[in-house]
């Protein structure tokens, strides 16, 4: 299996070229038969030349020619060609030329591709995964991943020139269940004992700043073990950052340098700056979400104020509830058939509304069901704070506020796909999400928990309402937003260890329970801890968005399904029993 | 908490800033109180500057100033001087300068530290990682790190620049054990089912060349279940790298690139290419090591054919047993007393070695209580062979062959030592061992193991060997050294299907035990694998080598002990019950 090595790629060869004896390597990609003479596409990672084994010019290496298949492997010696007349393919970056066949060996054989190779788009992705390697020979998957290594190359440049320092954490860490579930690794030497595979290397980072490294950064994996769907992965990326001495203002200008160069080199876009913010509670009132897509309008207005006075037993009940009543405004809408709307209503409902409350707008006021229930007062107001015209249609729902403003920004999205306002060549929409609430309720468990995380600091005016009021206290903490998608979250972080205490209080968390988890941390505060703040990334669905890609499958190399299984190698997968004798544990 | 951002770094100031209003963040490094006037160096990660407090210039803030500690954070306002008079200091890059202190804010208090910050190198290395954050925080391990950064952007750009491609491989994979243990992962989605952490990312990159990704590297964090010595880490990183249509001859002299980038911008050294190469057979001959340290000579001389005709039982029965006789020469050595005779004696009696044989040269001849087991000539044939002068001594050690000549190997080390043949400005001393045995037997489970893993490629002209006499067969294989450290190994792999069936063959692996393990690997190549090899770095040794250190910990910013746990976090911990129920396990 000796074989000459290339001296050129198979993306490489061009007019200057002409009369050189050269070698290429790589993969048949396609064989054509015309007349006698066998004209085949080499492929390699960085283009396809056309090699040409012709019986007049060389017999013998003709009768070899004929005999390689799709994907075979070959080392093709030949002359470069111009190719003659009107043969020359403009597509191709080599198309001017092509290459004499002098000689052929046959690097390795080939079976039959379970599906071709540059059409593994239609293909069953169970299919695909199974056969992830020859997926990943196909052209979408090679530029993905080739673009997936420029932006790592890309991020890495920007910190290093920004003076950040890389370094790695632990992989094999404490198991601190507050948040997501731990992946556990057994320990053999430590009998009963776990690691855990990390979340984020949170802590940590904290830790780095306490050491005063001042700008870290690191692309890394996490892990969470939760039940998956579509766009989740048990192990994925994350490009983690951390700053000391920072506040928001300056967290935020660093990454929004990243994001200019990323865009630049990434898809040769100038973004441009600041990124446009929005406050968190505004974001829920305006689009419904706290990640909205801003790459069209279509903004909910609240409807609190037209019906302060409401009759309407279910604005009634809203307002007396601390609720909201929302309302949403379709253009030209006002065509829509009943079925059309009873659609819409089912959408809302199983998102858990009580119901959708809709209204055609006419020359003469509003038609609706609803509308015998509200006063010309209220209609009116209705009319005019949507700015609505006749021709149109507009939506409310009332109730509860956080889950009333959510199913509409649903529902603001569907009318948005519905109406095509998306439009293919829309500028990429950046926004800086703020002021976060620091904590969720829960009613399952009857306590608060952490909306980001447990070390993200209140604002520094709200801390008082930690004691009385804990639920209206806001954070320090910022997401970003691409497209109606959280492409990274962060906050400044608590660094003083009494008010870390004061925190896992409001979370319910004991004095046992946080020293016994994070003792350590709360240790390294007492000794002299810098303000710092960071931001996280997740890479794989970054790289999603500039790859125009619907999954994050697309985007690595090798993924699990939505059970968490690899379909190529059967992981996960039975283990010898000695193993687990060795470690301690045994099979419930 | 409100802090006055700083304008500066602790490593800016100069004397074009004399006059500027300025504000510092750092860490009281230093203070010290003269006559009434306070000085403090104040720290961060970019170096130390001199800030005063002065009663006369400003009451207030020296009355706040005698209140700061060591370890106190603090944001300094105030206005840089000239020094007075003699007071400058040279060996400080803001010696010319101190800043005359307006305002003082306290960003965090400090309890004084277990151990001084700058003088973490005496402590015990326990209480360092206990507060592995407040050891992070002094010169040694900030240099080091910061090195480490440095590290890695150099590899990044270098591979970034030939093209390689960026991959990131899973950690949770199939649990294939053949070589070290695997940590395991237990699955709560598929009961009783395990992952495995990478021991390395071996078969993915193989997996990405049949792919056709062409040139792959990853920096990956792999994991190996071990007895861990002082030099390891349950967790360690490797730079892992994967060419297409290469021979040895493309992996070395992409290495060597590497090589003479990281040694130029990390050493600021002119590292002289191509790099030295032995075959292993010839290394272990002259320095009884495949990884011989080349900083100094002291070689090794084999003398069986000075003893082909022996009558000393010893050497008689040692060549009859296909072994070796091994000398050593140790210049000036003659005058080494019985009694340091006796510690190098019992030295390599400790290793297993049956004894030491040693004589003193002298201008009669040897003197040496074997000396009357030797003929004349034999005597007169060592002298010659050995290059042996009167006031030397020499060494033999004879037996079965890889045995003696480790030990010798390890005498010659022990010798380099007490003669302090390793000089502090030596030159690195690289070198590329080749030509590796493809297997080595092991006496307790009476089969071949793979000496570098079971994809390697045997030597092609020895394939045929592997039938009849496997021991014999040598290997694609080769180690890069560094002053006689192993700080990378690769070989060229088998791409063949049916190569690779044979060598599982060859290593007692069952047909169906390779296709459980392997099928997904020995699957892929019948698609069209294309020639590949590559190389895998040990990044941590050759990070420690860099920054002279003894132990892979000090260029680790979390490390574990040898008993792999975490001082500081005490992982690994004890989990819920209710963790271990999700997973299916219990503890036995």
């Amino acid at each position: 299996m000796k074989f000459n090595r290339r001296t050129h790629t198979c993306g490489e060869l061009r007019e200057e070229n002409i009369g050189e004896k050269i070698v290429l390597n790589g993969w048949v990609d396609t064989r054509r038969d015309l007349g006698g003479v066998i004209f085949i596409d080499l492929r390699d990672r960085y283009g396809i030349t056309q090699v040409v084994f012709e019986p007049n010019y060389n017999s013998e290496t003709h009768k070899e020619g004929s005999k390689l298949r799709s994907e075979y492997v070959v080392a093709i010696e030949g002359t470069v060609r111009k190719r003659p007349g009107d043969t020359t393919n403009a597509n191709l970056p080599t198309g001017m030329v092509d290459v004499m066949v002098d000689k052929v060996i046959l690097l390795n054989e080939a079976k039959t591709p379970p599906f071709p190779i540059q059409k593994s788009g239609d293909v069953n992705e169970d299919i695909r995964l199974e056969y992830r390697y020859l997926d990943l020979r196909g052209e979408k998957m090679q530029k993905n991943l080739l673009m997936r290594s420029k932006m790592y190359n890309s991020v890495r440049n920007y910190f290093n020139d920004n003076e950040f320092l890389e370094i790695e954490t632990p992989y094999l860490m404490k198991s601190t269940p507050e948040g997501a579930r731990d992946f556990l690794v057994p320990s053999r030497i430590h009998r009963g004992k776990f690691y855990a595979l990390p979340q984020s290397p949170q802590t940590y980072k904290q830790l780095l700043m306490v050491s005063g490294f001042d700008k870290y950064f690191q692309i890394v994996k996490c892990f969470r073990d939760e039940d998956l769907r579509a766009d989740r992965q048990p192990e994925f990326t994350q490009i983690d950052i951390e700053m000391s001495f920072v506040d928001q203002e300056d967290i935020f200008s660093m990454v929004e340098g990243l994001m200019v160069k990323l865009f630049k080199e990434t898809k040769n876009y100038e973004l441009e700056t600041p990124i446009k913010r929005l406050d968190f509670h505004e974001a829920m009132e305006r689009y419904g979400s706290d990640k909205p897509d801003l790459r069209f309008d279509l903004e909910m207005t609240t409807l609190n104020e037209v019906f302060k006075d409401a009759e309407f037993k279910v604005f009634k009940d809203a307002l007396a509830n601390n609720g909201i009543i929302t309302g949403l405004l379709a253009e030209g809408c006002g065509d829509y058939t009943r079925n059309q709307l009873d659609v819409l209503t089912n959408y809302v409902k199983q998102l858990g509304a009580g119901g959708l409350i809709w209204m055609r707008v006419k020359e003469d006021g509003l038609e609706a069901p609803v509308a015998k229930f509200m006063s010309d007062e209220e209609k009116q107001g209705i009319i005019d704070t949507l700015g609505a015209k006749p021709g149109d249609l507009l939506f409310i729902i009332s109730g509860s506020k956080t889950q009333s403003l959510s199913i509409m920004g649903s529902l603001r999205l569907e009318m948005a796909k519905r109406l095509d306002l998306i439009k293919p060549d829309a500028k990429p929409a950046l926004l800086w999400v703020t002021n976060f609430p620091l904590l969720e309720w829960d009613e399952d468990t009857k306590r608060f928990y952490a909306m980001h995380h447990p070390f993200t600091s209140p604002n520094l005016n709200e801390v008082d309402k930690l004691d009385t009021n804990p639920g209206d206290v806001n954070a320090r903490a910022y997401d970003l937003v691409l497209n109606g998608n959280e492409i990274a979250g962060g906050s400044i972080r608590i660094h003083s260890a009494d008010l870390q205490s004061k925190m896992f209080d409001a979370l319910g968390i004991s004095k046992e329970e946080a020293d016994t988890k994070f003792g350590f941390l709360m240790n390294a505060f007492k000794y002299g801890a810098p303000p710092h703040g960071g931001i996280a990334f997740g890479f794989d669905r970054l790289a999603m968005l500039f790859a125009n890609e619907n999954s994050i499958r697309e985007v690595i190399a090798f993924p699990k399904t939505s059970s968490a299984a690899s379909l190529m190698d059967h992981s996960p997968s039975d283990v010898d029993e000695a193993q687990l004798k060795e470690l301690f544990i045994k099979i419930r």
